[in-house]
């Protein structure tokens, strides 16, 4: 998956399901797809209001033809042009609750899917989910973002090739402060409205939201399993209908044991992600406000501080392919996002060419 | 309390029992005590083998008629001293199971005491010892030296004071790495050898070590009692008989929520202790490795770093005087320990003046 | 210039002189381009060797018609296309050497110009640009990029609020390692043969690659001009042509006194520029290694630090604008070199429809 | 110099000249030299005013006869004390104008000196008094706090014994903004009123006052002399009659190169000395405000940072001895501090066996 290189390769084309104007994550997908000119975005069933998605579509250069009023109609439209025309795959960035139905007619219908995550809405969800990915043979990838982080790469790396030892603690936090008050009552804001509401976020407000993100990433850095957890969720804010914070004690299927804290009300924070994992001979700490840095302490040595960068000799090939630039030009969220859409092509790639692979975030990550 | 002004104070004079050669904690004790020029050290039983306490008291300049065979002779040989003589409290600082017995014959005796912490080892022997402690009109303290800093103190000036609205999370992590291994079964190793011994140590080893200090910062920061625990304790290391790691999930009596981690096996950390306390309206947090700052994160406005030092007139009385420098002039933990001792000092000099005040941490706060 | 907005626009096109394979700054150029969806690049004069123009040129999808062998046809001959077909500006990112013949040619020929920085190798060139520019009434743009980011506009806009009171004192280090041995030597680093060849670079290798942004930074930044220089260059490597390293002494018109260091030795460093204002009421202090924070000193309260991010309304509206994500989602180099794009888009929408603005960075600033 | 040793060693007994009230290094020298028990302040000449004088010794618990009216009275009837009584040496805390008198007064009597930086006001006045020092074939030392750092040692180390190859840069800088306003004419601030005075502070303000400190710093941990230097020294306060800022570039007898920057203008910095030095294989970074930590950056590799304590295997000795507690429970400015007094006692008690060390701070590194 050479992100950074220049090795020709045809673009895939993609349509989008949501994103349209007030979310937040459809512009971050757009950037994203667009930022290593792989992708070319074809068409679009933005949002409910067929207006805005004329408008979004002609600002994004889009064909109006490519333009649909729901994602039936552009699932099956799309289905019927030619193949050199028609999308590759879509990908979904409505809210939670409306993630699964889009899913499951694209794969029937024979598109590779890109969800935004939660997968679904619940684990019964998830088991027709995972049934028709199996029965489509097609790819069903979700974009956990922070796991696209080349040093989220490095840290697996590391753990993998036994540089800490048998992993024994585990201590992962997410807090965020913009849920501190009761801002989903004020009309304005879209983006606390459907996530504090159990109808289109489904069972778990900041634990289903964030919480989701900490345990991939305990699971993907640690390659092992979440199995025991022992949990207090909280409802902070008067009025408030899903839980806005939540710790864990749990416990990894190697016998690890570690603590997940998320929050949306620890006021002052931005978002800042930071897991921290100790093994019997040295311990790594990742924080996403600064992640183009891994810090590995090594029992009985200093303190080291890794940098990506494509220049960094000493980092994992992983972790050099998912940068762009050498060290000390730092990259980002948007980078990380990008780096989730390459791998996701060059899966398709490698499908088309009868290779099934599966390096990327799918279903089971999820 | 001014521990920086030259105000003309008559000095105490301070018995040890316990800090003899391989006590990593006596030394800091006499570094501590005689840093502010308030105290003299004036006799002592330091060790069992008297040859021991002879050599570490010739060190020190003691007079030998004041270097005892075992505290009983200590405490009983003392009281019959001239009051200008004789000792004006005791300081314990052998290991935990050693606490008590001399903190209530001294009490008993007339003497007040500072007891290296924890208090006792178990709850029994705290009822016991509070009883002491009031029958005796006596001061008895407690050397938690994490609540000594400056920053720590500013920290609960700034809850008490709303800065944070309600508090609503709390997280503190104490991970330290230097029980990664069996090195209790090395001879040389004192430390490790009586603190993962259930004899010495107590029902815990970890969280009555260090979780104690963790719990201690909670309720002193935030001036709220922990009510309720949710604990997962855990020995990582083969062969050893008292919990090193452990976490808990807690309430506060005032419906805040939190996290407690302790731990000594995190391979490579070495006393990482970091609270953090989020409220409505902003939070902090305060790291032991850094303890001269104060990070304070109001909602919706810029993070604050907040600096300890004399001169800073933004900080409150209490901080203010806990400092003997300017800003930019590191105090660490030699200073935090000395400011309890300060304050054990002051609380005595009042109670020669018929003033009982209870402005230093005593036993309801272990 | 709402970068972050999703208002329509009609997109630009773009021509591309230089580039190739190797590059390390055309492709940063190309994705910078693309990121925020305004410009499609459309033509190509990317090398010297034909083949090589071809082979890039199929990798980005353009069309075959539109790659030229170099840049002189390709300005010549896209003068010839349909308004609507040609390309609106052409960018410039060949070495040094070669940023003045092509500027001239197509400021000439009438296309507005982005330009790699140094605008040209010596000041002769300069005034014989700034001629051309003004004569052709175009709009010329320097893609100094390190003036892209947010914080360094937030900077801006605090020194010329007051917040700091008159300036006082300017540091600015800006060290990098990677020339600390004689790499250009072996064959393969076409990046260290040129920039280290007084041919293609100049008189000057460090100061004029790295000190010049150094010197940008200053001088947006403060808002003054630096009048006076004291300097010491130096070569440090056997065997090299040009500086690897100095410092100067400076003073601005203002009064303000100063240091600049730029080095290409200081080994382990990787692109670590840092700079520090200090004015009568406080200091600021900006790090690209970290570029989305802001250090604010304002004397006598406490340090603070602010943030990127859209969310953040306590920054000014210009970064704000500059911003892509909420606080907390990391942007950086990518962002910032897509910003100097998207104000240099700005400004040819202005000037198309008749307004001519110079808020781009221009021949002035370089 | 086993600092955290507890072996047996008589205890130095010291005069203190100057360090009156209002005095903020006075009190400094007095903890420095009580922390580690090697040292009992006996007699004193702390003011021009005897009333002060004698209140002070009060304080400190001095017997009256001790307490004396002036520097010479005190040198002299010391003098005639029986050799077990007397001082052994006397420390010189005075304003810098009143260094050099006592000094050579004391030598000349049979005392040896340790004097507070600088050693004395001018250049003339340094051969007057290193003339002294040789005649009197006593012991002189300054204390230059920061060279006491532990890990100041262990950079000293790291340079010597070859880590970074051979130095080729050298980045000083020491911003302080105390003295951002006119403060000296505030009748209370004793501290600015003498500093910024030529006639008791000298030819230098800044340069002179930490400036000295960063270039004690450049020499002693590059173990070379700077040799040739071009300045730029400012007062930027009106009214201000020595220098409140100044910056210089500088040569290196080995042929390094650097700057120099000191400034007691800088607003909003507290005591920010930091020192990065760069040699052929990697460089080396030390801020007083983390003065327990040492970044190390090797050439291609990761970025280090070496922490303080006694259980740090990895650092050189020096580095270990200057430590007290293990590595997590920071010790700062009070503790380096310690250190000078403890490198001179063990001068004084080498001398008392017939041996010359130079293994303290003395009149050359001043």
């Amino acid at each position: 998956m050479p992100v950074n290189s220049n090795k020709s390769m045809k673009r895939l084309k993609m349509g989008m399901i949501g994103g349209g104007p007030g979310s937040f994550i459809g512009e971050i997908h757009r950037i994203a797809a667009r930022l290593d000119n792989k992708i070319d975005l074809v068409s679009g069933a933005f949002s409910s209001d067929f207006k805005k998605t004329e408008k979004i579509g002609e600002d994004l250069g889009l064909s109006a033809s490519r333009l649909y009023k729901d994602y039936e109609t552009m699932i099956k439209t799309e289905a019927t042009l030619p193949k050199e025309d028609r999308m590759d795959f879509v990908v979904i960035v409505t809210p939670n609750h409306m993630h699964l139905p889009p899913a499951l007619l694209a794969l029937n219908t024979g598109f590779h899917v890109l969800s935004d995550k939660p997968a679904t809405l619940n684990y019964n969800e998830v088991v027709v989910l995972k049934d028709a990915v199996e029965k489509s043979g097609l790819l069903y990838g979700l974009t956990h973002t922070y796991l696209g982080y080349p040093m989220v790469k490095q840290a697996k790396f590391m753990v993998k090739s036994g540089c800490l030892g048998k992993v024994r603690k585990i201590l992962v936090e997410y807090p965020q402060g913009w849920l501190s008050q009761n801002i989903e009552r004020s009309a304005n804001n879209k983006q606390a409205e459907w996530r504090t509401d159990p109808a289109r976020s489904g069972i778990s407000g900041c634990m289903g939201d964030i919480g989701t993100h900490a345990h991939s990433l305990v699971e993907y850095i640690s390659g092992n399993i979440m199995t025991q957890v022992c949990a207090d969720l909280n409802i902070f804010v008067e009025g408030r209908m899903l839980d806005d914070d939540g710790s864990l004690l749990f416990r990894m299927d190697n016998g690890a044991k570690g603590v997940l804290t998320a929050s949306q009300i620890c006021a002052g924070e931005d978002n800042n992600l930071t897991i921290k994992i100790y093994g019997e001979k040295g311990g790594i700490e990742w924080c996403q406000h600064y992640p183009f840095n891994l810090i590995y302490r090594p029992i009985d040595l200093p303190e080291q501080i890794l940098t990506a960068g494509v220049n960094k000799a000493y980092l994992c090939e992983e972790a050099r392919k998912a940068c762009r630039t050498p060290a000390g030009h730092p990259e980002g969220y948007l980078e990380a996002f990008a780096n989730i859409y390459c791998e996701f092509v060059e899966a398709i790639m490698a499908f088309n060419n009868g290779i099934k692979t599966n390096e990327f975030i799918g279903i089971e990550e999820g």
